[in-house]
């Protein structure tokens, strides 16, 4: 494993105005090469605060990977920094020179009066080209560690690290060996149902850490195993997965950085079954997460979203009275709709959604989270209901994760069953 | 403006298992209050790491703001550190001990033997009560600066930073001034496009910083004015945003935090016009964005998400030949689309969008990333088309955003022509 710090450079970033959503990324992959991550430092568009981070990695890190802050048009500024820190001259170098003036004008991004500044780059540096425009990134030798500098808006990050960075890494490290980590994901279990599953397993005497990280989309259990990864831990690390696929059972979801979405999406494929949604208070969320999974058109027949009384009336047939006895928010109708979706459609399956998300719209009898959930087959509905806290869009994310659990669910009985 | 470090804990949050949304958002609130986040450091669960962020920290920034780090299951390791750097006794707070004692066990979080370690903190040190569970934070004089910890979980994180961290702030600082911040959202304008209208407007001699956020949703302008807020800065700054305004013209939708889904639905709302949609490509995501807005449901009648040809009949009736003449992502099938989704449901405005998502799907004729994109009224139908570049959710995001955005513009035509 390879010490690595990250410095990311851009006043948005540290002040909040910027997610750090590709940062994180960043971190992600270059963990996954071995090179791990134990520092990150977010630092604005200052000379002096780009130069101290950097002489500040240099004695801890064996690489350090400088993200953003080459391209800006406060460019010239982490270039200084740069300049300073490592004392390493800075010369124009030909090739990016030559390859700024055959490149077309990027459509987002100008072509400064000083664009050749773009080709001021350490001398001995090894130049990455940039898929996504002039300005590239490099990497560099420096003392006893190696210098990486990559373009913010480089993107998909993951093409200039595949291209450029883990060529480099290769020839400047024998070994990198990315230490070993798993992420086991449930639904429906709060923290403290997970604890008691988990005390014998981890603990002092094992070197697993573990960490618990809560969302909308459930428990996500985050473990690592210390040390250099050998036969010994890497069967360690199974063992202990396996013990817990077990003791959690159907409440594992996925495991890695797979969502939701993909799982069901896979059993759908797998099993030749057509869906149907109809989604009121979820408002499209969940026929957008499920096409956000490549090839979903082949299970994915149709959803309607009927936020209208009117629109549930006319395009699923719901009767006018049905809804003026139950409501709209209720078990009946959310049976319906199931219903109504799946057979129209002639689907396997039908799944709905109606809630009240809020803030608005609540009463004593019907607050505001109350989602009623349906799923109905060839065979029958069956529906259930839940009660979400938090505030509107945490109760359509929750709802839309509840509802795609309930499918996944079903699917395991399902093939249970049939065997697909 | 107060000099403020943030140091986020968590492996999680360093290695990229975790987004940072919450720290970003912790920033952006932080700076509001007029301490300004110019150094982020974020750190994994090991205590000399800790230390050695607090200790360089504690040189720089008048406030230091540790987020995370005090409940999870190595919340000793975060105290250790704590104590090691700051050099101050820790006692157990006889009110958070109380607290403890009384308040039930959180759903969300186990009742571990060493519960009462959570009332563990400095001496002398101010308690923050946790609205989301047992673990408080504090506020500490700490040698010229202070320091501030905040448990990682304190959902919304608005809340103890109202109801604890301003008073206490207030009480430290006589003058608090947030630096004058503006961020103007534009949609269609790459950066060259926007750089010529500014480079008399910013520059060497203006206080102004800029800095430029390409992303799906737009190009997004951010102001940030230097030096203590005046009379004279705060003025220059609003004739400064009036210029762009009027230079930028309609391509600005929106100011500050604000998403085009609430621009739309603010102006669908004064407008009284009903809406109704359909979806081919984007999947749900254009009715997910319109009903992420409190009080949507008063003008988004529907969505209809057709992803088979099969339910752009049914539920559209939309003909087979044209569907078969054209192909479904298509210029005439995207207008049938919205004037079947307006008609059917009688809604003033009915807008469709069909295209190919990718990663598969494409031709040389259609490629991946091609979007139809049609709008209709009472008065007849528009379309246009989009080549997006970029992977599947991408294309699914930018499509949803210029969707959006042509009903903006639409709305503003009839703003000028109706004048509600």
């Amino acid at each position: 494993m390879i010490k690595t710090e990250m410095i990311v450079i851009g006043s948005e970033f540290v002040s909040g105005i910027a997610a750090e959503e590709r940062s994180s990324l960043l971190a992600r992959e270059l963990s996954r090469r071995g090179c791990v991550v134990r520092w990150k430092s977010a630092v604005g568009d200052t000379q002096a605060d780009i130069e101290k981070a950097l002489l500040q990695a240099a004695g801890r890190a064996s690489v350090i990977v400088m993200f953003g802050g080459l391209g800006t048009i406060q460019d010239s500024i982490t270039r200084k920094a740069l300049r300073r820190a490592t004392g390493v001259r800075f010369v124009l170098h030909e090739k990016v020179l030559k390859s700024l003036e055959e490149s077309p004008d990027d459509l987002n991004r100008p072509r400064p009066a000083n664009r050749s500044g773009y080709a001021l780059l350490p001398i001995h540096a090894e130049i990455f080209p940039n898929p996504s425009g002039p300005v590239p990134g490099f990497g560099l030798r420096w003392g006893g560690s190696h210098l990486i500098g990559l373009p913010g808006n480089a993107d998909p990050i993951e093409r200039i690290l595949k291209e450029s960075v883990d060529p480099y890494l290769s020839k400047q490290f024998k070994e990198r060996s990315a230490p070993l980590q798993a992420v086991i994901r449930t639904t429906g279990l709060a923290e403290s149902q997970v604890h008691p599953h988990l005390n014998d397993l981890t603990g002092v005497r094992n070197p697993v850490t573990l960490g618990l990280i809560p969302g909308w989309a459930g428990l996500d259990l985050c473990f690592q195993m210390a040390g250099r990864p050998s036969a010994e831990s890497r069967e360690r690390l199974a063992s202990l997965l396996d013990q817990i696929r077990k003791r959690l059972g159907e409440a594992v979801y996925a495991e890695g950085n797979e969502d939701l979405e993909s799982v069901v999406g896979r059993m759908l494929a797998a099993s030749g079954l057509k869906l149907a949604v109809a989604e009121s208070c979820t408002g499209g969320l969940i026929g957008h997460r499920l096409t956000d999974v490549p090839g979903s058109s082949a299970y994915l027949d149709r959803s309607v979203v009927c936020y209208s009384n009117r629109s549930k009336i006319e395009l699923l047939g719901i009767s006018p009275e049905l809804l003026e006895r139950h409501g709209a928010v209720s078990e009946p109708v959310a049976a319906a709709l199931a219903e109504a979706v799946r057979s129209r459609s002639d689907a396997d399956l039908g799944l709905a959604v109606s809630g009240i998300a809020g803030p608005g719209g609540g009463t004593p009898e019907k607050p505001v989270g109350l989602v009623f959930f349906a799923l109905a087959d060839r065979d029958g509905v069956r529906t259930s209901r839940e009660r979400f806290r938090g505030e509107r869009k945490t109760v359509k994310l929750e709802a839309s994760q509840k509802a795609l659990d309930l499918l996944r669910r079903h699917l395991i009985i399902r093939k249970g069953e049939k065997g697909f």
